[in-house]
């Protein structure tokens, strides 16, 4: 006879337990689902999380590349499109499952209670929920009907980063070797706990429009940035917490095992110590965001209670061996405990009884195999033997007896190890049940917690780097004083960093063009904008002496050079790709960045499509910063009453060029180049002749600049590809 | 009482100990002195190679590249000069060895015979060479006295290249990892022994000039070529023998051991066979420098037999320790280890003896540690004892005795041991002596082979990939009809790599710009012609389907982006030192490839110094093949007969673009960068504006040529830094 083992298959996007996951990562299971709109869906099983969306089909990829999903399922139909080679491009370590088209059907949700979702409103993210939940039920059964219904979410709630923009920002992870170190995580992350870790990822990614909500959260930083006893107070305690998100998660999934539990209830003691110290403030200086904070954490005295009485004080990992429960939790489990430790105890006082009642002084109890305890009587007390005691087994010289009350001690005795296993085991499911109810209140509780380490985090890091609060504005402006990199700066110490200045409107300063040398600077002021953009959406202070920030809908970046040679073979192409998306998406609320558009082709045709795309983003009003080394490009300014051109800053000193990394409104010297040759020994002659050359191109340029501004009659059909010769086939 | 332990101290360039040298590398211990010019000398210790030269001192970091010194030896003088800065930026791994300045003194070398060198002739190499011998004091004292005299080698008399060119075209190891692999020496290298491999790569290093010298090579390559069978059974001999170079040197030094003295006697062993093989071939039909090589490689017979007769069959690494001489060389070390097989049979001789003599029935030699060996006699005995018996000791019942005889069979079993191993380490230096004197013939013989080996390398790389012989002459002419990079050929396979043909003449093609989109394989194009002409003047077949040389004295490279990224931190002055470097040095016989001149600039004076540049080594004659993405520059080709267009073909098919990799006559069109952005979806509008752009460029452009060629009356003065905001310091 086999005892049935269930055997669990794990796939790589449903993982619960907590040594396989990594603690400041989300364990995504995504799925996709495309028919007019594409529907994706996402399951964070350790943290309870379900939740669906739908987006434009040219959204998927920076969607899919914010969550990092461990595995996606899709269609088989999808097996080989572009799509799919993209994915597998971009996330090559993510698994692909393929399905079969019938999981994407919204039937099986119609268990939840999904009357708000407006069935027909969602039809592709309720399909692709769906296919989730099907997936469950052939690897992860038993966990179908635990867990919630999915959630809803407005993507376009957010700030959208194109997923460019989270790479080359290196927003999460740097682009050397994709690890966390110096990325603006790194820098904003000093959460005391796996479940801020993890909320302050999303937060980077998912920054808010809400100018009222990004203000709420500015509050409680602000506030915790006034009050130091306070916030090293409360990071001590949450420093003790372990992570109630997938702690509460696993015990809502009764997936929980007793050591769990134990650090759990670990958690639960320092609750009451964070609602003292938050109280203990006059409640009328708290900030409005921070009163929600305080009430969503429940004070959970009643759970650590049963916990505390319960489990014993440090319980094992395993379910079934027993050595969990406490005692004076059941009577039975007490009896059988007192049975299992006092055997031999019982065993004598009965024999004690026995020879008095029975007056045999040699009375004695035994054990053998086959027919387990026995009282032995020798062969000259045989008759004092009374009518109670079966005879057994006849020796030599003793004869062997059993009596009910024996047999009864001895059932007891042998089974009490396996009882108190099964009763150990049965009881623990019962204070998990028990746990389990109270799953709503500790996710809430997880997630507000989760919340105040972002907030005490953000505040730490605001006054270690000496950040300030933006101004957040719905006017439609972008003003940032004396500017840093948050990342740069840790890296090369904040007095070698030089800030900078930016100031954009709709007026005089849509577009700004940035021109230079080469090293000088030009991408670390493209990014540090975008980057202070970001975090003062997501409610950080950010690194500047004063920013004003009117709220951006979305921001793209096409950063060229360095990630094309990362990938080794991103091409012209891929270029063109990303500006097409850009164009296409980018509205009078969006900030662009555009470093080097146009450099992985020809002068005049990359020239021409730079100043093609910078004017029609300016007519479009989009805030756009533009690095190039088109120095054509700056005649945009004269043309465009919005366009201003900015330089890097450069200078001779003995001999060598310093860069200065000042960015200042100007167009940057054209004879920089000949400068540095000259000094660099090029001979006297060549650089006279190129002077010549430049002051050619140079007078020829601002009588070009008319020119460009009227259009021809008819657009020229230039013959594009040309005829290729006939030897090569 | 303590034996002095010599303790030997190890400097990276005096490493002489096999199993710490990389087989197919030198170990080079450098040496710079800087005067009026530059002296360098080189000693590789365990190749017995010590040389010298003077050079400009712009030429000296080429060298030092070349030949990758271990260490470096330089005055203190120079520690913080710029040129130090840069040696340590070029090869970090160098140790830079600072000493004394009167360690460059030319008296030291007044030892060796150097009439010949014309003393006052060579200041600066003198010095530098002594400087070395000063350190061998110092570090290896012993060594002093062996090596030779340091030979002056004329770094004119071969093609002189730029380290640019030795770093970027690959030609030793690759960019990415620094590794031999996907470099030009693990194209061609297919040497049997580690003296070829070593040679082969300062063939590569060092190509010749001498019409005459490489028509020898060549003459040698086609001979094996043609001779399949005896190349292979060359190749088989050679495949067995050992590092005949290095292990000559280390007799010559008196450091070999026995084992490697073992592995030069299975060396020599199949020299004759070499000779052999070589002679049953008809000589008429041998190239002369073959029958030179032939020559040189001795017989050796008679020194092999010495050795065979001498050493043991598999001798050990240690010298102190016996075990190293066969019987029958010294009949003192046969009696020793005659007497050390036999002892215990002496001994019971002895014994059987004197018990005869005596009449002691029980007498018997015993051996303790205090009086050695002794006779012992019981006391029932003694008297029979006769007077010769010396007593040492009394115990109850016996008397232990010695004779003169039983002590000089002791003295010499106890010391046999010690011996042997004296003995042996005396007629192993004996013999080493002896080996020694053949120094110069092994030195000989192992360059010989060596040269073989690259030869039969040579011929089977030319064979399997299918080269061809070059046609070199004295005509300012560079002709290569279907030519391929060896190494891409190699990683993508032979039938997918689209061939490229090139003719260069000094009437109407001297200068050819090569336009095209990224990736089109510009660069392949450079590089490869680069490669071909190297490969020439080493006396190599060619990848190409006929090719004819016109001597080269240099070749320069000015390769970008790709190198740039790679150190991380080269910036423009780099670009233009390196771009200064080839106008003060390439001539009308230089070959000069520049690769995206200019780039790292703003368009206009990139461009600017990208033409002026172009227009003077045209001025010069230089054969120059420039890829660039300045369109402007193709202009040039309208102003200078002698300057052509070549462009990179590019097709559109099914929406995508394609590479054809075919490099023809032309301009590139202009408008490929446009049509990548049409089908990479940016808006219509936007590449219609694009186009309208490009077209007034394209205009102006055919304006300006006339322009350009007429210099102004006086070059303008432009102010060329600006000043710097005062906010800044």
């Amino acid at each position: 006879l086999f005892k049935r083992e269930v055997v669990k298959i794990y796939t790589p996007g449903l993982l619960t337990d907590l040594s396989a996951l990594s603690e400041k990562e989300k364990n995504y299971l995504a799925s996709l689902f495309i028919e007019k709109k594409a529907g994706l869906s996402f399951l964070e099983l350790s943290c309870g999380e379900y939740i669906f969306t739908e987006l434009k089909k040219d959204e998927i990829l920076s969607e899919i590349l914010k969550r990092e999903p461990k595995e996606i399922i899709l269609s088989k139909k999808l097996e080989n499109s572009e799509l799919v080679k993209i994915i597998k491009q971009n996330i090559p370590k993510t698994h692909l499952s393929f399905v079969e088209e019938n999981f994407f059907k919204k039937e099986g949700l119609k268990n939840f209670n999904l009357e708000i979702f407006e069935f027909k409103k969602y039809e592709e993210g309720l399909k692709a929920a769906n296919a989730i939940l099907e997936y469950l039920k052939i690897y992860q059964p038993y966990l179908v009907d635990k867990i919630s219904a999915p959630q809803f979410y407005y993507p376009e709630e957010f700030l959208f980063l194109d997923e460019s923009t989270k790479r080359n920002l290196e927003l999460i992870r740097n682009l050397w070797d994709g690890s966390e170190k110096y990325s603006l995580f790194w820098v904003l992350d000093k959460t005391q706990t796996p479940m801020g870790a993890r909320l302050l990822k999303e937060w980077i990614l998912y920054p808010l429009k809400d100018i009222k909500k990004i203000q709420e959260r500015q509050e409680v930083v602000k506030f915790f940035v006034e009050n130091k006893t306070l916030r090293e107070e409360l990071k001590k305690i949450l420093r003790k917490i372990s992570d109630l998100e997938r702690l509460s998660t696993r015990c809502a999934l009764k997936l929980a095992n007793p050591k769990e539990m134990g650090l759990l209830r670990e958690s639960l003691k320092y609750l009451p110590e964070i609602k003292d110290i938050l109280e203990k403030e006059n409640p009328l200086f708290f900030p409005k965001k921070l009163e929600e904070l305080l009430k969503a954490i429940e004070d959970f005295s009643e759970l650590y209670e049963l916990l505390n009485a319960w489990l014993v004080e440090d319980p094992p990992t395993t379910l079934k061996e027993g050595g969990i429960i406490k005692k004076g939790v059941s009577q039975e489990l007490d009896e059988l405990l007192d049975l299992k430790e006092n055997a031999v105890y019982y065993l004598s006082e009965l024999e004690k009884r026995e020879k008095e009642k029975t007056g045999i002084p040699n009375l004695r109890i035994g054990y053998n195999k086959v027919f387990g305890y026995y009282f032995e009587v020798s062969k000259s007390y045989l008759k004092r033997v009374p009518v109670y005691f079966e005879r057994k087994q006849t020796l030599t010289n003793v004869e062997r007896f059993v009596t009910p009350e024996l047999k009864e001690l001895e059932n007891k005795i042998l089974s009490s190890e396996e009882k108190i296993r099964n009763l150990e085991y049965e009881l623990f499911l019962e204070l998990r049940e028990k746990v389990a109810l109270y799953k709503e209140k500790l996710k809430t509780t997880a997630k507000a917690l989760a919340e105040l380490d972002v907030f005490l985090s953000l505040a730490s890091v605001a006054i270690e780097n000496d950040y300030t609060m933006p101004e957040i504005t719905e006017e439609p402006i972008f003003i940032v004083e004396e500017g840093r990199h948050p990342v740069l700066e840790q890296i090369q110490g904040k007095e070698k960093f030089v800030p900078n200045s930016l100031e954009m409107n709709k007026e005089d300063a849509t577009v700004l063009i940035v021109t230079g040398p080469n090293m000088g600077g030009k991408s670390t002021f493209l990014r540090q904008n975008a980057l202070i953009a970001i975090m003062a959406q997501m409610g950080s202070f950010v690194p500047a002496k004063s920013a004003k920030v009117g709220i951006f809908d979305k921001i793209f970046s096409r950063i060229g050079a360095g990630d094309e040679l990362i990938k080794g073979r991103s091409t012209f192409m891929v270029e063109m790709s990303e500006c097409a998306y850009i164009l296409k998406n980018a509205t009078s609320k969006s900030l662009v960045i555009l470093d080097e558009v146009g450099r992985g082709t020809s002068t005049f045709d990359g020239m021409s499509l730079a100043w093609a795309i910078a004017e029609n983003l300016y007519k479009k009003r989009v805030f756009t910063l533009l690095a190039t080394h088109y120095i054509e490009l700056t005649e945009l300014a004269k043309l465009y009453s919005g366009i201003k051109n900015y330089r890097v800053t450069v200078k001779e000193w003995n001999g060598e060029v310093i860069f200065l990394y000042k960015v200042l409104p100007g167009v940057a010297n054209q004879s920089y180049g000949i400068e540095v040759a000259k000094l660099a020994g090029i001979p006297q002659e060549v650089v006279d002749r190129a002077k010549e050359i430049l002051y050619k191109l140079e007078s020829k340029s601002l009588k070009e600049t008319k020119e460009l501004t009227l259009a021809p009659k008819k657009v020229l059909q230039l013959s594009i590809f040309e005829m290729t010769n006939p030897i090569i086939e």
